[in-house]
């Protein structure tokens, strides 16, 4: 239901584009200090000048979480905004959550319920109790992290058993006994492209969120070629390349120049697909 | 230096107990529940009662993002009030957070900065540079997930490589090249005692933060067996088992009742260390 809502999105806007709401207020044009919360601020125009192209917006709670009370709040109103005016946008915590059950449990509420998230990333090393709590709510989304774009990711994701199967595997193929392609999304990192074909062996199915185009330096193409299906199955996370385009007032403009860049983009990967036109 | 200072304290209270304000507004007392903060109202009576019988306390962050703005609010009063009262408490995040570097660094500044943590724990699957950021702080710690007392913990972490090296114990191999035991601490699970035995092996010197005392069923005399060394080395958390022990408007002195037994148990252990006594 919800991947069928998705997916006609997707085809609607041309675009599987997911803007990450990475908000520093170090980087945040300086005329925007003056205001009451200028995080949000900042957010709202973002998001005014983006909506018509992309899918979802992804912010990283970390950058609000630094700021105490006050991110809280600019947070929650991010997230209100963006029902309110955009009720079509999935909103995704990028909050790299995960604890035993009952610590679960309490992010689940808390991006669940508290915030009105619809999805959010999880981390899979304390395995299924640690997962299985955010599964509870059947209209939304865990997008579980298997193979990240960050050069740690070769410390442990890549250890091999000895029947050469990988942790970042045994994390995508043992994940599927706890919930379905209609659940549960999975954090595939752009940067290794070519390992699109190895997981879309094991997750035919499911949409992966796939960060590290623009600054972190994947290639939008390869990530096509490798990981679309026959639903898209894909998105793709931009935030500093497009959030930061332009450092003054124009900022919002310069970003909407960005985000239908890459639309542009994806709308010819689209046509890949059966119905992509 | 900061890991003899905590062991000055643990030798003074005799004591090596962690409580985790694991708070949860639908389990504290109905009385509290007419004042303006229920939450901080709880934790402070908590706290008053039961420093005399522990070293450190430990907030569960989830208990109070569950809560939104006014959650925050409440964690943030629970740490200053910890940090002007009994200075001498080590106040640890139980955050389990991990991101790529630019946002782990938000994270690091969320509770070092933002509050005034001493500790953190974090989750290794994203590798090094997702841990890194939370160490440039010099006089705080990082206390890394190894092995996790749930039943998840199965799924991945006990993975083993064609050598016979299972994940956690490359986390705690790999991760010491990244800090010392003056900056690094690990979480182990108390419910697997003796795979303490195998884990003091890999990392002798350390000091382990144990779960899963209590309500998550390990044995005390076990942990204080395999877990002990020379300066100690061990924080053995308990949460439900002592905020919980009394519904009633009892609930503080009934919490001191639980911490003080479970010191005096630890006194005895701590007779086992040079100069425990």
């Amino acid at each position: 239901m919800i991947k069928n809502k998705l997916l006609h999105h997707i085809l609607q806007k041309q675009s599987f584009l997911c803007i990450g709401l990475d908000t520093d207020i170090k980087k945040i044009p300086p005329h925007l200090l003056k205001g009451r919360d200028p995080v949000f601020a900042f957010n709202q125009a973002i998001i005014d000048a983006t909506q018509a192209y992309c899918v979802a917006y992804k912010p990283n709670l970390a950058f609000y979480e630094c700021l105490g009370v006050k991110g809280q709040i600019a947070l929650e109103k991010t997230v209100a905004y963006i029902r309110r005016n955009y009720p079509e946008q999935l909103i995704i915590a990028d909050a790299k959550r995960g604890d035993i059950g009952n610590t679960s449990e309490m992010y689940a509420r808390a991006v669940f319920e508290s915030a009105d998230f619809d999805a959010v990333t999880v981390a899979p090393y304390m395995g299924e109790d640690s997962v299985k709590p955010f599964l509870v709510y059947p209209d939304k989304w865990v997008i579980l992290l298997a193979l990240t774009s960050n050069k740690g990711s070769q410390d442990f994701q890549l250890m091999t058993d000895a029947a050469g199967e990988r942790l970042f595997e045994k994390v995508l193929k043992k994940s599927q006994e706890w919930a379905s392609d209609e659940q549960m999304m999975y954090v595939v990192g752009a940067t290794q492209g070519k390992m699109l074909e190895d997981i879309r062996r094991i997750v035919p199915n499911h949409f992966l969120l796939v960060p590290g185009v623009g600054a972190q330096g994947g290639s939008l193409e390869e990530v096509a070629r490798y990981g679309l299906n026959s639903q898209c199955g894909l998105l793709v996370n931009s935030s500093r390349q497009i959030i930061y385009a332009d450092p003054t007032e124009r900022f919002a403009e310069a970003a909407a120049n960005e985000a239908q860049k890459i639309q542009q983009e994806m709308a010819k990967y689209l046509l890949w697909i059966p119905g992509g036109k």
